[in-house]
């Protein structure tokens, strides 16, 4: 390795000092990206854990499946480091749904409980709908208004590229149950957080507060949705009844999959990447988050299989149980709690499998030159730069908010809440060419970025850096 | 009425000498189109019908809700006679259904029974699967070899703007039990007939040949088939479990619904036009076949509406039991036996909301110079002209068996099969504005048939007249 010791010289593009990778090693990323875009090898690694392991939700038997597929991926793969470290959670249980309207237009309704609800009595529950424009409509009624009524929030998720239509529709998930208990509901029912038409509702995760009532929540899907609207123009009152037999169960110790390969130079000094390995239970989580894990997996080894010098030790990480709450993410900064410095910067791949248009970074402005160089190699796929305010994905979020570096590799989520979190996450939503481009970017900047003369910062803080 | 006394002329177009409409009477036809484009009637016909009555699979309680709506709805439209006509078949009821693979990649697999299937066994039926690229692969191999496997059946069909892909595919849902009875399966799974990659199965009729065991059929997802296929791409052996709850369970008597709009000069000869009533149960029958039903609902009533002179009688029957066999259709020939040379010429829709782009017609050959008169009132709607073998629609088939003339005014069905006999069949799958031009064809169709100075011929024989 020659690059750490080149010359320093003034970067034009940044305005910024500081010491640059060199012309070899950026020239090395180049050919890495060439070859993983030429590739099959992500999609063969989500195809083999959709079609092997499949749903995966935390706490069942997918779960421990997953985790055996991960140690013996990358055993497979040639990691030269393959960990499991324990990652202990309650485990929450779908056993049966169910939902109709009762009158005055007798039909079924296609809901699925949200992960956390409690159940509905096992005589179910029936009751009127009391219908929300949004969550704020329902915040503004009094207290205990509601006198039993099913709460229906109906405001529908906007599609947008990078995904910024979830923030406003997801509070409803996330806090609807607890606002409408103290309204006085008997249960919340929800819009799906998503942006398709097609009758599956989507899951996710709910939260109840600690000071209300806990009542059984669930999403109907979009049509279904349509159709509650529509009744409800020509209706006063429409009885509908939730069937949910859900809740948890007990406690579970997963895995977080570790996979090292170990740099030459610098050895102690990680650069992370990753995705998750839980799903949710209703499809088989092909682009939540199975394609992550197929980016980085194989953009790890694709590095790794090209002999090209590595200074710091690569690791992908795939987290367990992001979905119930980042608690494998959690975990493994507890378990690194002492190396945290020594984790240089991070990027985990978790918004689908679409093409990335764009590449952001968190870092000390003495690296933002640095991080123009990888954005030079990730030109020609079409990735232009972004801020230096990445988010750097929810499994990181612990380790940014201890003040690791990170980098976003934005994805075009165009389609991904159509599929997202309901039974049509399948491997077929999966552009193979995409997932290629995808590999070939994250190759790039883990390549880079481990073989990068100096570091990315630590202990940025929470204002832009 | 005068267009019947006009003066013959020589028909450039066709050729043919014949009668034909007075430009009054185009004009007219020109003008109710324009009326029906703008006009959400149409739409409203078929929102009300999914909203208030929903899934309606014959001989169940949303049967004898749709057929109480149709009545209703004539009635408030304002169709001068409104008649039930009795249809009696058997019922068959879909009670629970489930499927799994068990080994070696245990995982759900989202499948339905179809239509007219057997139960599996109570306690289920588990059996490795055998795998057939289509039915003729089935049919090639010796009888009593499967051992009481799982016949697959993988072919996939093809979109097509027509529609062609679905008969080439068809044949195994509606044959494939019996030939895989034959060949000693314990039952049948084939790939959705559909051209989706939504992770939702279609169903659909399937008969029982009288001289085979009878087993029980189901049709998996697209996303299923395709992980079924993965699977068995990498294990020799992949063993599934079925449970299904579902079969025939008695006899009941629904109602084909006919409404009319007596004609002044010929009130005894009839144009008809209509729908099929019932559809599957998983979704709400929007486009299959509700949209018909507001299409020729709405037609006949902006005609009524218009105060225009309609000189034969406009029916608009609303087929019962379509879906498991023409039955409603048959009672409607056997009950009108006597009138059958009244009816003077028909078509239905059945095949979706999209825009229509083609107007056949299956006349007599003097009868072409109206016909064409006829389509120069639909071109500027974006419609052409066909052929002279027009199919009329499937609950018109009896009637064009016995001699009937018929009309095809073909949809854009492109994606039509992406919903078909799915839960995904929802209102939100029609867009009202290529509702409204469906609605504008079919007036002006039925208006000028119902107009036309002389008949379209009966009696035509099989082959193309």
């Amino acid at each position: 390795m020659t690059s750490r010791f080149c010359v320093l010289f003034f970067m034009l593009s940044s305005g910024i000092h500081g010491e640059v990778l060199s012309p070899e090693t950026l020239q090395q990323a180049a050919e890495l990206r060439d070859q993983a875009q030429a590739s099959d090898l992500g999609y063969e690694i989500v195809e083999s854990l959709t079609t092997e392991v499949g749903p995966r939700m935390a706490g069942t038997d997918g779960d421990a499946r997953a985790v055996a597929w991960g140690k013996a991926k990358f055993e497979e793969l040639g990691f030269d480091r393959v960990a499991l470290e324990p990652v202990t959670f309650p485990v929450w249980e779908r056993r049966a749904e169910s939902g109709s309207v009762v009158s005055p237009f007798p039909q079924p309704l296609v809901l699925t409980a949200l992960g956390g609800s409690i159940s509905t009595p096992a005589s179910g529950l029936q009751a009127p709908i009391a219908r929300f424009e949004n969550m704020e409509a329902l915040k503004a009624i009094p207290d205990d208004s509601l006198d039993g009524a099913i709460a229906y929030v109906a405001f529908r998720m906007e599609r947008a590229q990078d995904g910024s239509g979830y923030g406003p529709a997801v509070v409803a998930r996330r806090d609807g149950a607890s606002v409408a208990a103290a309204k006085g509901a008997s249960a919340i029912l929800i819009r799906s957080i998503g942006t398709d038409n097609d009758r599956m509702a989507h899951t996710g995760l709910m939260r109840y507060a600690e000071d209300t009532p806990r009542i059984p929540a669930a999403a109907l899907a979009n049509p279904d949705a349509d159709l509650l609207d529509n009744m409800l123009k020509r209706a006063d009152e429409v009885v509908v009844r939730l069937d949910l037999d859900v809740g948890e169960t007990g406690e579970y110790t997963s895995h977080n999959v570790v996979g090292d390969i170990t740099g030459t130079e610098r050895p102690d000094e990680i650069v992370i990447i990753g995705c998750h390995l839980d799903s949710w239970d209703l499809g088989t989580g092909a682009i939540d988050d199975g394609a992550g894990c197929g980016i980085t997996m194989a953009a790890a080894t694709i590095i790794a299989r090209s002999g090209l010098p590595l200074s710091r030790t690569l690791r992908v990480v795939l987290f367990s149980n992001e979905e119930q709450g980042l608690i494998g993410a959690r975990a493994y900064r507890e378990a690194h709690a002492n190396a945290l410095k020594r984790h240089i910067i991070g990027a985990e791949s978790d918004f689908g499998a679409g093409r990335i248009y764009k590449f952001s970074s968190r870092v000390k402005p003495e690296a933002l030159g640095i991080v123009d160089q990888i954005t030079q190699v990730l030109a020609p796929l079409g990735i232009v730069r972004g801020n230096n305010d990445a988010f750097g994905g929810p499994d990181l979020v612990p380790m940014r908010a201890s003040g690791m570096a990170v980098a976003t590799l934005h994805q075009d989520g165009s389609d991904y809440f159509d599929y997202h979190h309901t039974a049509n996450d399948t491997l077929d939503k999966i552009d193979p060419e995409a997932l290629a481009q995808n590999v070939a970017a994250y190759a790039v900047f883990a390549f880079l970025a481990a073989n990068a003369p100096g570091d990315f910062g630590f202990g940025l803080g929470a204002e832009k850096p």
